[in-house]
């Protein structure tokens, strides 16, 4: 292991962490809440010269193998959230550091899912803060670094690697560094203009800024106890489109502003994501419709949550855990599902299911015609047998963490649709599961171990697993 | 498609099921149920000449290959089921057909989850058929067929793939028809000494007889309403031996049989499982002590319970649900856990968990020596990369059928705790799961649609997936 490499890049997160920090210090200022905007400056600059101090180690090489990117993945996201928590605490909004470490990896991870019972008592500055976790941790924090910075050379796509999500990360141009730019440059194009479309729909500048970076990082977080319940029909529309469009594979984007139509219609996994949005949301408003005044309403209502599960983004118009069993069902298998592989949303993603889809019926065929070889084909490519491996692994693990955690949450003695719920929706990063976590309710009840548990959950979920499950393994610590 | 073949083969089993209705018949006899008994040989009578007519083609060649195997298998448990089902209905025990085939689906399969809301009202001819279903179907019908009639010659061995449990289908010995005949022969054995041991432990002959069919079927049809709750201790004790030695690999006993002491010994997946079940029944006993008035007793229904849901039996002592959260959970997650392969009972099988245990920690040993190049192993052999393969397409095969039965079963508006265990139940062959079809309920309640989704569930868990979905698939139907 590469210790003073690994070292470094941390210093270099908190230093990143530093300047983010000083954007709610400004919020503060505008409100008038000036000892809030003093605890973010302290916070900033002692990150600051913690990164600064980190970094005087200089490393010897930047080699930088899949463990020790997939380890410094892991750790960096720890000590983003363990420092992203502190400003909570000192400025008493969230007084327990173990809470409001939930609530800050939940913002980095864009789970969303809170320990707060009344959001509206934070102070601008903290909600400001919450908010914009999402979009840092949407992206990701080293995807952001790799397109400012050159620090990495020819080693970064291990890093991207362990940030980026989906079951095979591509480059979108050759160079690492190139790719990390457009992401964040289409990243922050949808952002300004999701913000300008909320405040022409009637949101005012505060929310339509807060409610953008959960909508773009597939968050969640609102700044209204009720979520998006008392906003506009026109603003809830807004969202739901906003949302769908942050699941999407960001090549999409790309292949758009190169004017490359056929390829941006042509991917099965976008066309996949599309189809179940509308089956779901269809069967959803036929169900509930004798719930609302109308089909609109309901069809407003279905569309909303369909998206804002797929997305896994977590906002919530209304209590669907009131809807009847089948709606339900349906929006916990979404949990399942996720979005599109190249988002920011998190879950399963809907190319792992395709993935394992094709397996089965190839391994049917092969039942039915055993002289045959076949293939795996996704878009006009084969699938390699490497990606076909990490994403069986990839279920194998993730079911053991899921049956692990429901056990492990268990013992604080809550209904078991409340610990599987709660349990899924963290580890695919939703925010609002069933029963006592659900779109009303919040995750303070939990003891601090079962908090813990649902943190590790959250980080394991936004990192795909591998990078929170090595650095559990004595191995990974060997020098060479 | 070789449709011969299958029809033929199907003829046998239909014939070897009327030799088994008779037994109902006599059983009906000797409790003065002539009527019922009557119904018993008229169903043998007509099982029998219909299997004969069908018998009347004779194939021309005896190639069975996979594909057809499957099929066979697939196709002859449906059948077997459907005419099980009848003396049900016709005695008027259970008038609707689709309840009684649910009865007789979840009675060959070792389910042992039940519609009925009084066990007892039904006569003995026909609580003797439906306990001793679970012994036929707990072994295998066609693996009877090939211990008896030497009918298959070199393909029976698709046969026995597609009927018996677990990744990896071994022969005992080179032939497969010998296979066969010993299996039977140890499962002939454990059922007599299992009947004695009840018998002296206090159990009249009717109940000693019915209760080891469900024990050592994996089954768990009771003969009285609370299952097994009022029996005295003695006898409970006994049953969760017997229940914990039925999920054991046959092949242990095969073993001691040839006293190779230390190869039955050191098979890692009977170590494992009786390790999960030491584990899981002190956890349990220890969250339940204050429910119950003793450290004993809680141990009684501790390992009672552990014992019968990790064997998929589903035989209960006591109200579970009512249990603290963490011992419900460690229910739910041995309900997923299953038994050891090669046993009798259902679920994933513990083996398979090895395996996708192993994968992890092959993956992450990789990522941390990415130029080892490493086998997984078991018991000293190398697992081979067909069997891994296998696996991974179960469990995906398994998560995509659990989840859609779900969305299914959940148009019948029951809640989310309800729907999820009834299925996990239903597809690892246990019978009771949490909520309404906790160990007090049953299945009654659900639509005729559910009710169909569940008896494809149980047939697919019994027949580990793929035979039951070949033949849904249109390929598998082509004439070669």
């Amino acid at each position: 292991m590469n210790f003073t490499m690994v070292t470094y890049i941390i210093g270099w997160i908190l230093q990143i962490e530093a300047a983010f920090l000083l954007l709610p210090a400004i919020v503060g200022f505008i409100y008038h809440e000036t000892d809030h905007s003093l605890v973010y400056i302290i916070c900033a600059l002692a990150s600051f010269v913690l990164g600064f101090l980190i970094k005087l180690k200089k490393p010897k090489t930047r080699d930088l193998y899949t463990r020790e990117g997939f380890a410094t993945v892991a750790i960096g996201w720890i000590a983003l959230s363990a420092v992203g928590a502190i400003p909570f605490t000192v400025t008493g909004d969230i007084p327990n550091y173990v809470d409001a470490l939930f609530e800050s990896v939940s913002g980095f991870t864009t789970t969303g899912g809170s320990i707060l019972n009344n959001v509206e008592a934070l102070s601008h500055a903290n909600l400001f803060w919450r908010s914009f976790t999402h979009w840092i941790g949407g992206m990701g924090v080293f995807v952001f670094i790799m397109a400012i910075f050159p620090i990495m050379g020819g080693y970064s796509i291990n890093l991207m690697r362990a940030e980026s999500t989906g079951p095979a990360v591509g480059k979108l141009v050759p160079r690492v560094q190139k790719t990390a730019k457009i992401l964040y440059l289409i990243y922050l194009a949808i952002t300004v203009i999701g913000a300008i479309i909320y405040m022409i729909c009637g949101m005012g500048l505060f929310d339509a800024i807060t409610t953008i970076f959960g909508t773009v990082g597939t968050g969640g977080y609102g700044i209204l106890n009720d979520s998006i319940t008392s906003y506009s029909p026109a603003v809830q529309w807004a969202i739901t489109v906003f949302m769908i469009l942050s699941g999407i594979n960001y090549s999409v984007y790309f292949c758009l502003l190169r004017r490359q139509f056929k390829d941006a219609f042509s991917i099965s996994e976008v066309k996949w994501y599309i189809g179940i949005i509308l089956v779901s949301t269809v069967i959803i408003t036929f169900n509930i419709r004798n719930m609302y005044s109308g089909t609109l309403e309901s069809a407003r209502h279905a569309a909303f949550q369909v998206g804002s599960i797929i997305t896994t983004t977590g906002f919530s118009t209304t209590d669907f855990d009131l809807w009847p069993s089948l709606s339900k069902t349906i929006l916990v298998i979404l949990m399942f599902c996720g979005a599109c592989s190249g988002s920011t949303g998190g879950g399963m993603k809907i190319s792992r299911w395709l993935i394992m889809g094709k397996t089965i019926f190839k391994e049917l065929s092969t039942m039915v015609h055993p002289r045959q070889v076949k293939k795996i084909h996704m878009d006009g490519h084969v699938v390699e047998h490497e990606t076909i491996r990490a994403t069986n692994v990839y279920l194998a693990s993730y079911f053991f963490l899921m049956l692990l955690s429901v056990l492990l949450i268990s013992i604080d003695n809550f209904d078991f649709t409340t610990n599987f719920t709660g349990v899924v929706a963290m580890l695919n990063n939703i925010g609002p599961g069933l029963s006592l976590v659900g779109p009303t309710g919040n995750y303070s009840m939990f003891s601090v171990f079962s908090k813990i548990v649902l943190i590790f959950d959250m980080l394991a979920g936004r990192l795909e697993l591998f990078p929170m499950l090595i650095i559990l393994k004595p191995a990974c610590w060997r020098k060479y």
